[in-house]
């Protein structure tokens, strides 16, 4: 079996977030597979194949690279961001499981990347510098009940929520009821920041508070974050206002 | 104020991790601060000054590069992994905060890199594929009834949970409690990750259960991961096996 596959994550958009081994990863594959959004991403190689496909189809995807390195090839499958978060990683190893025995035997390889939390926190300053969560909004895959639970859990533990996936066109009313969850366990002066695009055209940060979090608009392109009762806002004359949680979490719980 | 302060994440250790950007902001510095060990992973470039510091003293190092960048240099913060979490950005931001107001009129720019939890998870397969949180365990800088508290909070409530700073030489018996605490509420054969030293030399990964986790060493260069509920161990003839966390969760709590 000399079959190979690579799990390959992209960053968040800007080439610059691009890992060294990712773009050795991407050069040596003979054929890349994707959604095509992420694929029109990769340089165009001479002689390597590109089977671009849907964004919905990540389980048909995995197991459609998954065989053609099971026949022999170096197949590379390209991820947004990280491929081990809300992205490609996990399919491919469920597909792994289900399928047939010789893709056990396969060499895989995962190469992580720069996922958006990471990106939409470094433009912010640091939100996410104390215990977080990172939370998908799509219900398409879990019970809504169960998001609520795990958002009730987290806010009411004092991590900061980071949230993937907050709507879509199909999940226009899930993100607003996150923000009423948490803003039961939240006063309404916590930080919340969007970032849309963040290293890619048209990206914005937005820093605002859970009490008029619900008016401002996101879209798939955003990733929200809901600070908790610690995270601060500094004020900048001329700039974004800075948004951090302090390493230290004596004063609001001792 | 011609200032300016770039907080540089290098990622696990492994050159290849390290971005491009984080690349060319380290060449761009006319001084660097950091951690000793952190600072010897940057390429020595002449004409650069450069200013170690042991790896208690985040608070004084941050303050120290701020006050340096006031003075209208062009400075430079290194951290390992991201620098947003746990790590020095949320130092800058506090000292920032703290500070005198021509602080914040600086140029500040925060550079993202890939956290630890991702290059270990990376090696494991995807046991943060669904969601999770990520946490500290160090009661330095918190009391250890909140650390409890947040570990029963997001094992209850299904979340994966990634454990930075799980043992150090002051803080022998944590890891251990923090095992004790996620056991009352998870199956004993809750799969359990230790990523040491990923990505620099002497790596290792090692894959067991939540009855057994306790026996196994770690130190101050080792990750935790333990799985929820749902997370699996797929065995693989003459490899580590891989672990994951399907991206649907209606199973066990539908």
């Amino acid at each position: 079996m000399s079959g190979r596959l690579t799990v390959i994550g992209l960053g968040p958009g800007d080439a610059r977030w691009l890992t060294p081994e990712a773009h050795a990863a991407l050069a040596a594959a003979e054929a890349l597979y994707g959604y095509s959004a992420y694929l029109d991403r990769a340089p165009v190689r001479p002689g390597q194949s590109r089977h671009p496909s849907d964004n919905r189809e990540e389980q048909a995807r995995a197991a459609a690279a998954l065989a053609h390195a099971a026949n022999g090839a170096h197949v590379a499958l390209v991820s947004g961001g990280d491929p081990g978060i809300f992205a490609m990683a996990a399919a491919v190893c469920a597909a792994i499981e289900a399928g047939p025995p010789a893709w056990r035997e396969l060499d895989l390889a995962i190469v992580p990347g720069v996922t958006a939390m990471l990106a939409v926190a470094a433009r912010a300053g640091a939100p996410l510098g104390h215990d977080f969560c990172a939370l998908s909004l799509s219900d398409n895959l879990k019970p809504w009940e169960l998001i609520e639970r795990r958002l009730e859990a987290a806010a009411g533990a004092g991590f900061v929520i980071a949230i993937y996936n907050p709507v879509s066109r199909a999940r226009p009313w899930q993100l607003g009821a996150a923000f009423d969850c948490v803003g039961r366990l939240l006063p309404g002066s916590t930080p919340v920041i969007f970032g849309r695009a963040i290293g890619r055209d048209g990206e914005q940060v937005e820093v605002t508070t859970l009490s008029v979090a619900k008016s401002i608009a996101a879209d798939m392109a955003t990733l929200v974050i809901v600070g908790s009762a610690e995270t601060r806002i500094v004020a900048r004359r001329g700039q974004t206002p800075l948004v951090y949680t302090p390493r230290e979490a004596a004063r609001a719980h001792a």
